[in-house]
């Protein structure tokens, strides 16, 4: 048990921490590289509160110049499939080549209990303890919005401190792979050979959005399925993959456990980005990418200028006070509160 | 190939189909059962312009005192569990008991294409043919908030016309759960047997949310691995199940294929409710659910109030406009309309 008093003495240091995390402050120790100071700035940037939403905007406005460099890497699949294995073949192999990896993973987090992905501690055992590597769980909590807005400012924070290899990491199959793949400029599923039928249960849109599918666990006595589908996804694309200049998605087999053609992925990204960078589709994606960046600020901004104000959050209370009770129904409390609210902004 | 003069014939007539969806042609229809009616009031409430939302609001305010009186069932598991497969099953012993089922899929359509969920055609067969069964996607489209607001529409709908018994399916394991989850009395997580290891990939957060795991396909040589995966369940649930109001999350096996112990998960959902009746924790839920409702459709007015209006809409675009252009960063422009907003609404 944990006595209040102590957490009382958590909250005020864990604010106090929060107050020490300047712009001023940290952006020079970012663009020199610092972990931890990396690490502070992504903690500020995932505070939802005004006086440290006002900091956090400013550092990753001023760091902007110093972002964009890096690939963008969403890597997506059902839970089981082995993301997290394969992202330490993919990231020793990223290493020997000299790159810098940062990987944040959207963690659907507990909304009852706030609890995180369960066995997360053992999870990239030997990819966390690299020097060159940067691994950070983005907490879901309740808003998909805030879950995208600071992937996002993630993003541009980890490159502003120098990895030049960003992985995005991904569960489930639904509404965070779209908002991966808006921000992301490679975007790789990871499939399970003979796991139920092929293609049974694989969401169309999930696949138009993949520009490679990778068949992991091609090992043992799964090799002979893994190639079975491969050509099972490679018909299937045929049918309905969605073509952005000039790159037809690809499927690969790859064994993360014997680290067997993982080398072969690294090629892939190394020919997806030459290609999009050579007719122009990459500076393409990446303004996209503004583009909804800029849309979910937009967003934020609206409902912050409503829920952030004690004014109307205290209103806001006080109709679900009504709503609990019966005495107002959740539609017409929604109209009422609105109407007042027009007009007042 | 279609030719334009068809499209254009196609959403004339489409939105001449819409307009005579009025709330007043609408209501006596949807209370006196009729399936049309229904699907023609699910059609006006998914449509987001100001011109139908506001003959969708009224309707579904009217209708309000009719609804409530149904089991609000969520059903959840990974692609491939087999959903469609037990709700078909589990159809069959509801329909047997004198139930009227409606089931809102919830279907991660493509982003890109427009698509929507691949075979979609051929689930749940037999189930859509029977006369006391209302069967009905809910695309997600691009924005989660929009989905929650129509499927809790169209739970109130559904009910209001009649059906007792109202499903929602999810796929996947994220951010749909736990909207889900907020709008069901009841949420059953479907669960495969020796899929990988027991709990690996499974979410702490999904399963503090379930009511009820339920091991599919344990049948043949499924038997005794879906029993041991029953074990291993319980054994979880005890470390992290989320208790409300006396109900201990149980864990059960069934196989949808050869229809065994789907009367069993009735008999559990009858057990559930009359619990949480006499407790008071069903009437506690409900206003829950009314709670986030409000929520939802409070920020719902609030993006409307600013994206609706075709002043703010042409604003938003122009600086879509020079975001694409860079002349701007995301953050600036987002910074900037919002000032031009402030005041203004």
């Amino acid at each position: 048990m944990v006595d209040d008093s102590f957490i009382d003495d958590w909250r005020h240091s864990r604010k106090e921490r929060l107050e020490s995390f300047t712009c001023d402050k940290l952006l020079p120790l970012l663009l020199s590289k610092d972990r931890a100071a990396l690490s502070s700035a992504i903690t500020l940037i995932e505070n939802n509160s005004p006086e440290f939403r006002k900091e956090a905007s400013k550092l990753v406005n001023k760091l902007m110049p110093y972002s964009g460099g890096a690939w963008r890497l969403g890597i997506t699949g059902v839970p089981g499939v082995g993301k997290s294995t394969f992202i330490e073949a993919f990231g020793k192999v990223l290493l020997s080549k000299g790159h810098r990896i940062a990987v944040l993973a959207i963690d659907p987090s507990s909304s009852i209990g706030g609890g995180s992905i369960l066995g997360d501690k053992t999870r990239m055992n030997w990819l966390s303890l690299q020097e060159n590597v940067f691994i950070r769980p983005t907490p879901t909590g309740d808003m998909l919005g805030g879950v995208a807005r600071h992937t996002r400012e993630s993003i541009l924070l980890c490159e502003a401190a120098g990895y030049d290899v960003i992985i995005i990491e991904t569960v489930g199959v639904g509404q965070s792979e779209t908002m991966v793949h808006s921000m992301v400029d490679f975007f790789l599923l990871l499939m399970l050979a003979g796991a139920g039928d092929e293609l049974q249960g694989i969401k169309r849109g999930i696949m138009e959005m993949a520009d490679a599918i990778l068949i992991t666990k091609a090992d043992g006595e799964n090799s002979q399925k893994a190639k079975q589908a491969k050509i099972a996804y490679q018909n299937a694309l045929h049918l309905f993959a969605h073509q952005e200049g000039d790159w037809l998605p690809k499927v690969q087999t790859c064994s993360s456990l014997e680290e067997e053609k993982i080398e072969e992925v690294y090629d892939l990204v190394i020919r997806y980005f030459d290609l999009m960078k050579s007719n122009g589709m990459h500076e393409f994606q990446r303004k996209e990418q503004d583009i909804s960046f800029f849309n979910e600020n937009i967003s934020f901004l609206i409902q912050q200028g409503f829920f952030g104000e004690k004014a109307w959050k205290d209103e806001l209370l006080n109709y679900q006070e009504k709503v609990k009770q019966g005495l107002i129904s959740p539609f017409e409390a929604a109209d009422e509160l609105y109407a007042n609210f027009k007009g007042k902004v």
